[in-house]
This record gives C-alpha cells, structure tokens and sequence, in this order.
C-alpha cells in the first residue's frame, strides 16, 4: 500500500496552474518587467486610508481576525441596503468560488459556464469532480440565455457568468441580466461574479432583491478597490445560503489587516470615483496605441482592454511573447476565436508609455 | 426542486463554528476585554522588522502575491536544510489541514486524533466526511504509540498529532516520537503539528528526514512568530506530497504582505529568543498566579498555560464564566478530564496583572 493515500478524486488531479504569476516569468528572465499589466490589478492602488489603516492594523497582527467579519460584513450591508446574514467575507473571489463549489458540486455533478471564461472557477470545479458545460461566447459577449439554457438541458447546479466579463471586458447592463433570472431553473444556482462592476458604466450592476433563491454575486477589494494582495471578496445571497458557508469555510482564514483594509476602502468613494477616471483615461490610452499600431482595443467596462490583433491565436500569442520578451507582463485569452487579442491592464501612463514604446517593435518581430 | 442543491454531504454538516473569536464576546458584553488571553495568541507580537515589511508591503498591495510563494518557501527550505520543493506555503496551519484533509479523506476514511486536541482539525475531517477514532491523552499528554496503534487497527488514513500539545502544553522529545515513525502502518500519514514548538525546550522539534513517506509536520509564523492575525503557516514533506497541494490549493490565496512580513519574521532569530524569554517569564509568573490561587498550572511548552482547578469540568468553567466576566478572555479544554483545567495565554506583566487581580474575585464567586 502507497502512502499516502489520496481519495481518487484527488489522484486523478492534474497538477496544473491555473495561472502563472508574473514573478514567476520574471525570475525566469532574471529581469523584472518594466510593466505589470497582466493580471487584471489595479495600479492606481487602494484608497490611502485603506493603506493606513492596513499600517495601523499591522502593529496589532498578533491577534487573529474576527472570525465573523463582524465590521466588514456590516458595512456592507449598510452599503449594499442588505442585512449583514446577506453577505459573508471570504478570502478573494476565488476563495468564495471555492467554498460554494464544494457545498454545491459532487464527482459528476454539471455546471454550465462560457468556453474561455475565468479559468479559476473551472479550476475548482475540476477539483471537486463536476462536469463543465460550456457555451460559446456570442461577439465576445458571455451569452446567458444560453447558459441558462444549457442548465435546463443539462440538469446543471451551477452556472457561472461574470458580469462585466474577465477576459474580454464586455459587459450586459443589470437590466438584462435581471430580466433573465426567472429562467433560471429550479434547483440551478446562478453564480453572479462582478468583480469588476465597479468600473463599469452606470447600469451594469444587477439590481435585484438578495433574497432570490437561485442567484448568488460575488464583489472582490482586487479590482476598482485596488488590493489584490489583500485577498477580500465578499457574496451576497439569500441568508440560509450564507449561513451554510459557516459549514465549511475556514473561520479564521482572513487577515486581520485586510478586514480593517476592505472597511476603510468602502469607507472612501471617493477614491474609487477616482480610480474610475484613472481607469477610463487608461482605456482611451490603451486604445489609442492599439489604433496606432493597426490593431483595434475592444470596448471595456473594466480595469483591462482586450485588444483585438485581427490574426489568429498563433499570431496573438507570438505577439505575446514578444511583448513579455520587451519587459511588458500581459495575458491573452485562452479560447478561439477571443484567443485572436491579448489583454491589457490599465496602467498609469507611465506604464502605457512602455507598451506604446514596446509594441511597435514587437509586431515588427513577427513579420 | 430546492435551489441551491447542496452535496449530501455538506447538507448533513452542522453550521457550527470550532471557536467563538473574543471579538464577538466583546460585542455581547458591550465592552472591551481587560486582557486578551483565550486565542493562544503571542502579545509579544512579531519582530518590528515583519510589522516594518508588512507596512512597507501595504504600498504594493495592489499587486497579488507570489502564487508559488518563491522567496519565503526558498528561506524555509534554507533554514530548515530541506529543498524548497519540501515545503508549501499556506494560509496558516488551518488552511493547510483543510487542504490536506481534502486531499485524503472521502466520506467513510478513517482518522485518528486525541480526544480533545485541536477541534479545527476534526471540523475539517467532518467536512470531507472522514470518521474520527479518538485515542485518551494520558497524563495530559497526547499519546503517540496508542495513536498508532489504533490507526493500525482501523486502517486509518491520517493520524494528528501535535508536540507541543493544545490545549495541555504538554511534550514529548522529538527523539520519543521519531522513534515510533517506523510503526505508522503503511497507507498512514502522519501530521505532526509542531505550531508551538519554537516556544518548546530544546530537543522538542523532530529531527527527520523530510522525505519520510510517512510523515508531514505543520508549522506556523501566528504562535512563536507573533503574526496570527497574517496567516501564513507551511507544512514540510515528501516532495511528491507537497507538489500535490498544487492541484487543489488557492494559488492565489496568500496575501502579499504577508508573505513578506514572515520573511523578514523568519531573519529575526533574535526576536524569537526574546519572545522565548518572555514567554518563559509569564509561564513563571501564570505559575505563581495560579499557586498563590490554590490552583496548579501544569507544565508548559508553549505560549499557554494550562491551569489545574482540581475540580469537574462544570466547575472549570464557571470559573472561566467568571473570569470572562471580569474582562479576561480565556478559553478551556472541551473534554474530560482535560476539562478540569482553564487555558490562559502567557500575557505581558501588564495582563498577568488583571489576571492576578480577577482570579481571587473569580474564585470567591463561585464558593
């Protein structure tokens, strides 16, 4: 007998990444880039009080976190109009992706997303042996009514579908989402991410009464609010839905710095109001040089413009690589045909000015 | 059809918590505790060089941090003279139980613990739906060979072991327990859970070769290391073991500052020797408290004290009520007869103070 002994879903695991880190390359080369444009971060950092009070809580880490989030999650609440039982704090999105896929997905069990959508979601997925159904994106837009479709013929527990979308940048307005939850069929969750939303447009958050048995959304601190490092996502569900993550979750799992991060964060709109202008400005940017370089940026409501190369993924890709090769970290889509465009951060202009610099040099390469 | 459609499993799961965190005590008293004693947190804090990287880190937290973890696992592996493929880095102890937990137990597995040790631990095996086999601590002390044994007896996966011992303090030589390595049966890991251990005598820490099939030991920078409220934590094994944590682990699940907190804590050697004086010093001065009370405080190799009441459990935990009352967190062992015992964390003189002051009260309260 082998020890140890792995459970056989485990043991069929493959031992992949989902994504591999900037740092990674970056020892790799034995150089750092000249910009940090990949991951979908925000540059513009977070709120300076978040920072400070990242710094004040710092002297007190010898305490562990509130194990119920008790500030955070009532903040909120406050914020959202919902009642704190609505909404639980979880270590980043893909921690709260993590949880509700084991408490929902059995080996065999079906969930339904878009073919070349958040790779981590599908990560865990896998990881509890469910079977992914996927649908096609429609003109670079993820296609709810065909996912919610694909669930009624599948039986499915679970669909995914992110809201302003990660790769592409597209987006739905609330309205539209909304007016399809009705066919969600029973017994099926619909997983609402919108990580992004605070950069999109008016209009694109779905506005909807927590209570809706078979939606679930999902906010993060990583994007508009700009600490990704901090590890803050929140849900917002019916109450017995969150109560059931106190099942599984890992109580003490948030940093106590974090908690009094994401609080002060929320606390100044402001900023992020601020990080939206930023973040605009850098998509007009971003535009311009893929315009300048006969490639065209697709329109975005997010912190990352996903540029279309006009070619195939083999070309987007050599693109790539050249770009990585001249000091700038960006990423591509993984799926044909979105896999014809790589994926830009909105940096400063400092950043952008390296991409203007690197890109015209980087196509010449390929040709 | 009910929506969300949980697994048969996570449905059977009790929605309780292993631990009320004092944060909610304070908010039903409506009042602050006068010394924060019952989490077996170090008040000692980290090094001022981990709270100086921390705080430098906020700046850059709009950055994820490195999924592999690169520069800390490389100073682990160094430090502990293994390769850094011998180490994974993860969300404090915690997570890592629940990582491995996942990895070996399916529903009917069998694992084998102390009756009373670590109650996260056992919320992890009841939420992969293993089977708990409890073995008696003798003397205080948790049992290794009837540990063993009872895994040889019912074919069990996993054993949990912790040296120095929660909630007793108690110990074992590292020489004692690595001489029984040989009789974990075959199909058996071992998790020698070694949170404590920087606080314990000389010659506690296991000495072994890391690539012992049989074996994985946990350790922490919340206990010795003062940065509980950081969650950094890392387990040492086989390097087939630990690459297996990459198929289910959250990559991207480690906050960036600390990472770099528990580098810079990890280069402080000096801080830690200071730590272990004063822990020292308090387990002295706790000693006296409890004598001067009529009470024994049992031996201790970590930065808790177990203090005998020589009474039942039900007495215990009055006593704790009182104490609670008075503005001391503390918490007890949950299990008979560890029960007869109140747990207090080794304070600075300033919280001993309150201690020594409450106890009399406490006591006379409940005759």
């Amino acid at each position: 007998m082998k020890t140890p002994r792995y459970t056989d879903l485990v043991a069929s695991l493959p031992a992949t990444v989902p994504f591999v880190g900037p740092e990674t390359q970056e020892r790799a080369m034995k150089r750092p880039f000249a910009a940090r444009l990949g991951a979908n971060e925000n540059i513009f950092g977070p709120s300076p009080k978040a920072i400070a009070a990242m710094v004040q809580a710092a002297q007190d880490i010898w305490m562990y976190g509130d194990p119920e989030n008790h500030d955070l999650r009532h903040a909120l609440a406050d914020f959202h109009a919902v009642d704190p039982e609505n909404i639980v704090v979880g270590e980043g999105i893909d921690g709260l992706l993590g949880y509700l896929t084991r408490m929902l997905i059995a080996p065999g069990d079906v969930v339904v997303t878009s073919l070349g959508a958040y790779p981590t979601f599908n990560y865990h997925v896998a990881g509890f042996g469910g079977v992914l159904e996927t649908v096609p994106y429609q003109d670079d837009h993820e296609d709810l009514a065909a996912l919610i479709k694909r669930a009624q013929n599948t039986g499915a527990k679970l669909i995914y579908f992110a809201n302003p979308d990660n790769p592409m940048g597209s987006w739905h307005s609330g309205q539209d989402i909304v007016a399809q939850f009705d066919a969600i069929p029973e017994g099926c969750l619909l997983i609402l991410d919108e990580a992004y939303v605070e950069l999109a447009p008016e209009g694109t958050a779905a506005v909807y009464d927590v209570e809706h048995p078979r939606v679930i959304r999902m906010r993060t601190f990583s994007k508009g609010y700009g600490m990704a490092g901090a590890r803050v996502g929140y849900a917002m569900g019916t109450k017995a839905l969150i109560k059931s993550f106190d099942k599984i979750r890992n109580h003490f799992g948030m940093n106590r710095a974090s908690q009094a991060a994401a609080l002060a964060a929320l606390h100044d709109q402001d900023w992020l109001a601020q990080t939206r202008t930023q973040v605009a400005d850098a998509r007009k940017t971003i535009a311009q040089i893929a315009s300048d370089n006969g490639l065209t940026a697709l329109p975005s409501a997010t912190n990352f413009v996903a540029i279309d190369c006009h070619q195939d993924g083999a070309y987007a890709k050599a693109l790539l690589a050249a770009l990585v090769e001249r000091g700038i970290f960006v990423r591509m889509p993984f799926v044909t045909p979105q896999d014809r465009s790589i994926r830009l951060s909105c940096g400063r202009p400092e950043d952008l000015a390296h991409v203007a610099k690197a890109l015209p040099a980087a196509i010449k390469s390929l040709s």
